[in-house]
Parts: C-alpha cells; structure tokens; sequence
C-alpha cells in the first residue's frame, strides 16, 4: 500500500471539451458501444443534451450548463455584464429546467449570473474564465475527495458502487469513482463491485468502461444482487456520489441508493458519500423537501431498442431516492470528511 | 369485499400440457412478445427446455420434470415397475440436473420412483397417473394457498411481489401471484406492484403479462426502487414464492428477495413467502446449506440480444438467495399458515 496516486494512469477521461466555439459531449447513451463526442453549437442544444442524459451526472451537468452560457452569450450583444445577464437570463432558464434533481445545475448557473452581473465590457471573457474555474475546481475537488475517502477504507476490502459517478459524471477522475480509482491506486480496495443500476445502466455501460479503461476490472452485479454480495462478506464498503445532499446529511442520489444503504446497515457494512461541496444544499433542511425527478415508465420497457414488458404496461419510474443521514456513515467532500453527519455536523461544516 | 375467488376469471393461463404423446410448454423465454408452445417428444428434450428456462418456477420445473419421465419410458422395455425404474434412473439423473436450486425436480422424481418401484405390468399407466396428479395436486395447493393467504391482508393495502410465481410457474393459478390473484378478487389488494426481476425479468415479461390476461393492471417498477416505494407507504405486504423453504424456515427464492425481505423490515411492510409444501425440505436444517445456483454471466451483460456491457467484463450472477426465517412474517402452504416461521414452527406444522 502507499498514499500516492498516479494520475496519468488513473485520470484520462475527459467527457466535456471546449473547442473555443463549441461544446463537445462524450455521447454517454453510446458508451460503450461507441466513443463519439457530440458537438453543441448552441445553449438550447446543450440543454437538450442535458435532457437527453447524453452528458449526464450531477457535477458533469454544472459544467456543462456553464459552458451553454458561454455559447447563449455568442447570440447576444451588450456593453456590460448586467445587460448581458438580463439578455441571457431566458437560456439560463431553460438550461436550468433541463433537469430537476440535481443542485449542480442551479449551483452552477448562479455561479455564471454572480461573475455576469458585476462584469464590464469584458463580460464574454470573464463568462468562459468563469465555466473553465467550474471545470478545474471540479476536478481538483475529485482528487482531493479521491485521497480523503480512500483514507477511511481499511486495506483488503472490497467495495460495491452504484450508479456511475466517474470520470463521466464530472470534469474528471468522480466523485465515488474518484475515491474508488484511489483506493485502487494506494492498493486498499481488493476487489470493485458495480451495481448495473436499472433502468439506464449506468453500472453496466458506463462504470465498467471507465473502470477497464484504467485497468481495474470490476464485477458486475444485479441490483438485486447486493444483499446477497453483502451477506458473503466480500465487501466492506458501499461507496456511492450524491445529486444533493441536504442541511441534515439526507442525500439524493440515483435510485435504488437508499435500498443499497438499508442492506449495508443491516450487515454492517459502511456506507459512504462522496460528492463535491457544490452538491451541498444548505436551503434544503431534509431530504423529505427534494423533489424527485420521473422519467418516463418506457425507460423500464426497451433496453436498447427491445422491449422487455409488454404494451400498454402502468410502470413508476422515479430516478432517485433519498438516504436518510442515519444510514450514511461519511459524507466526502474536497473540503474533509463529515462521520456520522447529521444537522450540527453539517453546520459545523458548511455555515448556513 | 367478498371471500369468493372467480377462477373462470383469474385462473385461465396453463403453461404445461400433455397431449398424451408429448409435453407442450409454453415458451417462457419468448413471453409475453409471442405465445408460443415447445413440444418435447422425450425426456431429454424436457430436461433441456428446463435448463434453458423454456419452463421455469420450482413447481412448473416439477410438473414438467414428471412428464419427463413419462417421455423416458416410452423408450423402455420393463416388465414390471422396478425393472423399468433401474432403465429410467439414467434419464431420471438428467432431469434431475437441469437446475440444482428448487427442490421441486427432485421432489417429483422421488415421487415418480416410489409409484414406479412398486408398480406391476402397468407401470406405464402408474407414472402416467403420478404425473397428473402432482400437476392437479400443484393447482389445487394454489386454490386452497390463495385463499389463506389473501385472508391475511387487510383491505386496501397494496403488494408488491418479485419474480413470477403465477400460473406460468406452476399447474395454474400460482404460488405468491394466487394470493395476490385471489386478494384481487376479493378486493382487498389495491394495487400490485411487480418487480422487473434482473436480470431474467421474469417481472417485466411474465408477471405483468399474466396479471394483465386477468383485466389486473399491475404497476412496474426497477427493483432498486422497492424500498423507495415502500417508503411511500403504498404498500402493505412483499409476497414472494419460494424454490426452496429449509426445517427452520429459511427460504431460497429469486436473487433480489433477500434484499426485498430486508428493506420490508426496515419499512414495517409485511414479508409472505406462498409455496406449496413440495418446496418445503425439512432435511436442510437452514439457508446456510442451500446450493445457489449461478448462471452464465452473459445474462448480466444483454437484454435480448441487445448487449447491455462491454465486451469480456467480469460478472457475477447468482440466481437465488436466502431470506432468513427471522424477516418473513408467513409461510404460507396449502397446509395452512405459519406465522413468524421458526425451527419449531415448521416442525409442529411438516413433522421430521
């Protein structure tokens, strides 16, 4: 085991490019069948592409949504940042209802209204400035939680993952992914379970890829599989990323998290949380307030274009769930570890 | 409310049937996109359609299993019953290893042996008889477990159940979907909720199918949002099947179960398992000491022939787990009902 983590091995996907003029999408409903960028010309595009899950994950979405303003300031002419903001300010609103659930989004947008407003005749300059920052910072944060959650796993365990919260869901390296990469790089984690996570299947298509691309091989599992992985003893954490993670530690992530959490607690195995301090909601008090989003029940009809139920059958389809901060043994952000976190934790932690 | 079951309505659908010469199944792995029935013209052909899911559901693999040995001993030449069982106990050994898990094979070939090692000149006709008799003894278990099961729900609850456990599963009418089936028709389910069941979908494809051939419109949902629902409160009991129930009253049954069992406790949701008494083995003193059946990791990676992960990456695909005793509220049988399962329970109510 050592505490270094090689980057250039472990950190070489990229799924968001700025050419300068364009946004390129690593088109994830491809992945990993085709490795094909998209390119949005435009902010509305770039929010169809939020809508559409070709970019997809909460911290990737932010960045996104940051370079769809930079691209709706290429339509728009004023002298000055407040002028600008009030001319982009309709974009903005449609970027932001592409999805409901994560905070990245808004968090980002406020982030390219604040610089916008108090800009001069520079305003365009200070916009791309401001999406590449979002962009960096997410990143570095990545490598930060990456070293701080691989910290907490004791050598020789193995892990299981949902979702895909990798290099794909962010500017680079994940968030839970990140923390798996270095646990892997420092030799603690022994082996990676990844959960194909119905219905999009994120865990079979995309964290499997980003895995293999860096040499790691993981095993994958039904969903329903985890219990029965957890009861062997093969596993010693539950290591997952958040779309927003409430005042009092309640966390929002992809569906079937919660049941995920439930099973470790019942066999003692730990769960962790790890995402950006971005994802943060200190407005939201729990998780009862977070509204869920819904897709639509044919995304649990077809898989790839076949069906797989019959027509005209009633489905839900609700895309996340909440964990209750009892059930979460670590909250990871680029700012430190929260144990046990509960409102005062949080507090302690994030003001507010 | 009414505690009659209209059978004419709800129990219609037969997935098993003998023509006389032949065994026809209903193609399961072909459901609910055609109706389609296989023909076997011998025992093997029988054993495999059992080992590549054409049939499947413990009591249905027995049933099936039973003709089987019908088919074999249409290429035997055997004065008496014991000449011809020492001919069939090849043919036997192959049936019985088409799927290690239900102990349901085994349970009617045991009782086709016993008929046949005792059987004269017509031992042809003896194992005839046995075969139809455990296929008519199967629904009217189902029949009699329906209605002691559905007794047990109050009015207005929802369910949710996993796998398909209805009449495809069995002679008809169902194990877990009966009692569901027949707290339909007594009006004291408000709605069904079914599982997809990763990764065979059993769920998605049969269940829904099923309920739908009954005017029952049931709602679909990923598994790994079943402690999200539960969590909702929209639903009172989990009533699952079993392939296996053991002398304390641990119970094998479709991977996910487990986990449904633990998120239901967690919840306060009622946990059933209905299953007729040929799944109940009193000579396997607990869960502990059930084979798991895996099966090929491919099924983790397509849907249909529409690949759902890259190319050569390691899976694990274990195809039942153990819910232990202590998470399941009833077992019930068509001997009657067992009430928070133990050692001692299931000894007052199976002897051994």
């Amino acid at each position: 085991m050592n505490d270094t983590i090689d980057f250039d091995r472990y950190d070489r996907i990229r799924p968001i490019r700025w050419t300068g003029q364009a946004l390129e999408l690593l088109d994830q409903r491809k992945l990993p069948f085709a490795v094909e960028y998209v390119s949005c010309e435009d902010s509305d595009a770039v929010a169809a592409a939020i809508h559409a899950l070709t970019v997809r994950g909460a911290p990737a979405i932010g960045i996104a949504a940051a370079w769809g303003v930079v691209l709706a300031a290429k339509t728009i002419e004023a002298d000055d940042g407040a002028t600008a903001l009030a001319r982009i300010e309709p974009a903005m609103q449609r970027l932001n209802a592409a999805r409901p659930t994560a905070v990245n989004l808004a968090w980002a947008l406020a982030r390219m209204r604040r610089v916008l407003a108090v800009a001069g005749a520079d305003w365009r300059e200070v916009l791309a400035r401001e999406a590449q920052a979002i962009a960096d910072e997410d990143l570095a944060a990545n490598r930060r939680m990456g070293a701080l959650g691989a910290a907490l796993i004791e050598p020789g365990n193995g892990v299981l993952t949902h979702c895909n919260t990798g290099s794909l869901a962010t500017a680079g390296f994940g968030t839970a992914l990140g923390v798996i990469r270095a646990g892997v790089a420092q030799g603690r984690i022994a082996q990676v379970y990844a959960g194909e996570t119905r219905p999009w299947l994120q865990g079979a298509r995309l964290t499997v890829w980003e895995l293999e691309q860096d040499g790691i091989a993981p095993i994958l599992i039904a969903d329903s599989a985890a219990s029965h992985l957890m009861k062997t003893g093969k596993v010693g954490w539950v290591i997952v990323g958040a779309d927003r993670i409430c005042a009092n530690g309640d966390t929002a992530n992809k569906i079937g998290t919660y049941q995920l959490a439930i099973a470790a607690r019942h066999h003692g195995v730990k769960f962790m949380v790890a995402a950006p301090s971005s994802t943060v909601d200190m407005e939201t008090a729990s998780g009862d307030l977070i509204e869920i989003e819904e897709r639509d029940p044919g995304e649990l009809f077809a898989v790839g274009g076949n069906r797989t139920a019959a027509e005209r059958v009633g489905a839900w389809n609700p895309v996340f769930d909440v964990t209750p901060h009892e059930l979460i043994d670590a909250i990871v952000t680029e700012r430190g570890v929260i144990e046990r976190p509960d409102a005062a934790a949080m507090k302690a932690a994030f003001g507010g």
